[in-house]
């Protein structure tokens, strides 16, 4: 069953919402908890990440695709899986979503509801880190089998968590919405342009990769 | 096959002394030997709660229903799941089993059988966690697909330990347990009834919005 | 297909083997990389466990039941799933194994081969948790679906770990394997009787109530 | 669908690439973050092979067979599976993939791309961990249900990092990728024969018995 544009995008902007939440909660949560090792929070960031995304691929998925991101998005347009059209609409919902989730994080945590991030994420190893996770959520969405991909997205951002210089953002949505949040998810304004490109090279080196393997698999 | 109703309510009660012990029991542990590193406490609160909540909901679900929470059930009477007459006995089953839970995990940890918590857990955030907490849970238990219930429901609670400030009780049963016992999962009679409250919101926002939700989806 | 007992006897001691390989070995790897904080030793503990046993009952289940366990043969002997003379060679090969596990386990990280632990592991709240710890394991195996007995097992002993105050040993041959260890899973042979007790009176406290219980569920 | 060779072998190549990059990008992460508590950055480490090993196998199985590694070749062609004249190109897939995998993880993190790694790792207790941490792979790999290899493999690795005394390499390309990055996963070149000449015994002994085993099964 197809849903209405309507309830496909409020799909999109609920479970962006939740998704960032989790994102920026956990990270505010282990902040606090974990006396400056920023490893355990970190791992803690990773397991709320793992299991939130899990549930919300899960619960969204059937309704609206459960994207979160332009850049997935982006790629099922490249790939005709969506019609051009939709495109826009679904990156507004999906970065209004990610907003409303580090707002609603700040008030749970009694930060400011509206400021933004200090923490600078720049360099070359980042920028390559920010490419490579794009890159690789990309090849599981599109290689993976659709019974499993909730659990198969859920589990490769866990691995991306860690095996990415950049920690893996891997999504312009989020990297909006962690602006917004001057915490341990966070990212200043001023590193964000960057990472959204790195992220497009990365979905974009993905969708002409596979275009070409699919072609191979089919002789 | 649908049990009878003495049955049902011995599995909801026995289900609830169980979850209460893992949850009650798994923080002391954490806290006798994370040294004061509470991220560490935690992350071993939520292991075992996760691991705990998957294998109680497979074994009471095909019996009793596995709500564990009077929220959860009320939510069912509401959307007209379950019949009204039972409301009443799953809460009490679900009260007594919590209770009996928190003095089985006092018992093997050599803790004073009856006595209650220190633990103040007050204040807006916290409030405005606990009510999205509750209404992520009752979402998930809405929207996921009845076959991977477990794993969604132990997941949700996996992430919403870390990502609600309140380290997502989300359960009036939970709450009336974890106030008897003074240690790491404790709250303080006088938190408790502002949780059972904020509880309750999460809880009818849900519902409220499902039974939209639905009939959107049905259009 | 059944397997004839030779098989299914070589299948409980090389499975038995590994369980306290696993055990043990991750004990000690533990200890030795988390600087005296034993939160984190049993962390990795629980995971490799949890990890292992999965994968165990997996690869063993369908050969010769994946027991590993003396408790749970018993149990299945006194429901009538197994034949009475088959109890005293599955325990054997289940001490066997045990006991070889240790001995490679010791031998992997440079310990003594043949020694005994001196870790005093003794107190009414620790054997209630024995109880406990067992008791829910019978529970676990008796009314979980068997197509996710590996998981069911595998998160219930992870959950184990933490809520009871014996890190759930709940079961006799893993008694017998850590006494022959001097490392964090070890346990003295002093302590080692009352734990069997413990660890029987859980299991046949589940086998009678589960008779109860099957028998009210046909009404 | 049988795939061509050079498809076959693109897979196990890009596989084998990415497992490297995860193996040691997590290794540089977990210790950059882990303020030197090893058992910390191993805990890191392991989820992210888990969650990634998970994912390759998912993705990488139906093209290439997602072996990643020279060993499991070699008992695929000793048990018939597989024709021997593939071994050498398989191999050499993986051999390439893994150091370009160490290649990218360096640059992902700022370190020369081209390096080898100091760390030592030596001694009798440690060349028997790797021969059970292949021994080990290879019974999963040969007696695990097909629908659940992925997660099979991952988990026994997860449990293998921890209760081996080697951390469970257990793959000449992993070997080999590991000797390019002076980092927490690196291994001494020197170090390497005798990892490798450990995991072709471990292998041998598995492939043996699994053939005496599964001719004992068809009596």
């Amino acid at each position: 069953m197809q849903h209405t544009l309507i309830v496909r995008l409020a799909s999109e902007c609920l479970g962006t919402l939740l998704l960032l939440c989790i994102v920026i909660g956990s990270g505010i949560m282990g902040v606090n908890l974990s006396q400056g090792n920023d490893a355990i929070a970190l791992l803690a960031n990773t397991l709320a990440t793992v299991f939130g995304l899990f549930v919300l691929i899960e619960l969204f998925g059937p309704v609206g695709g459960a994207h979160f991101n332009p850049v997935v998005t982006a790629g099922q347009v490249l790939l005709r899986h969506q019609p051009a059209r939709e495109l826009l609409p679904y990156t507004a919902a999906q970065l209004l979503g990610a907003w409303l989730g580090a707002v609603l994080a700040n008030g749970m945590f009694h930060l400011p509801l509206l400021h933004t991030a200090l923490h600078v994420r720049t360099g070359v190893g980042i920028w390559l880190g920010e490419v490579v996770a794009t890159a690789g959520l990309l090849l599981v969405i599109l290689l993976g089998r659709a019974e499993r991909m909730s659990a198969l997205v859920a589990a490769y951002i866990g691995a991306a968590y860690w095996f990415t210089s950049s920690t893996s953002f891997a999504n312009p949505a989020a990297v909006l919405g962690r602006m917004f949040s001057d915490s341990f998810a966070g990212i200043a304004p001023a590193s964000a342009p960057a990472f959204v490109v790195a992220e497009i090279l990365g979905g974009l080196l993905v969708v002409a990769v596979t275009l070409v393997f699919k072609r191979r698999l089919t002789v």
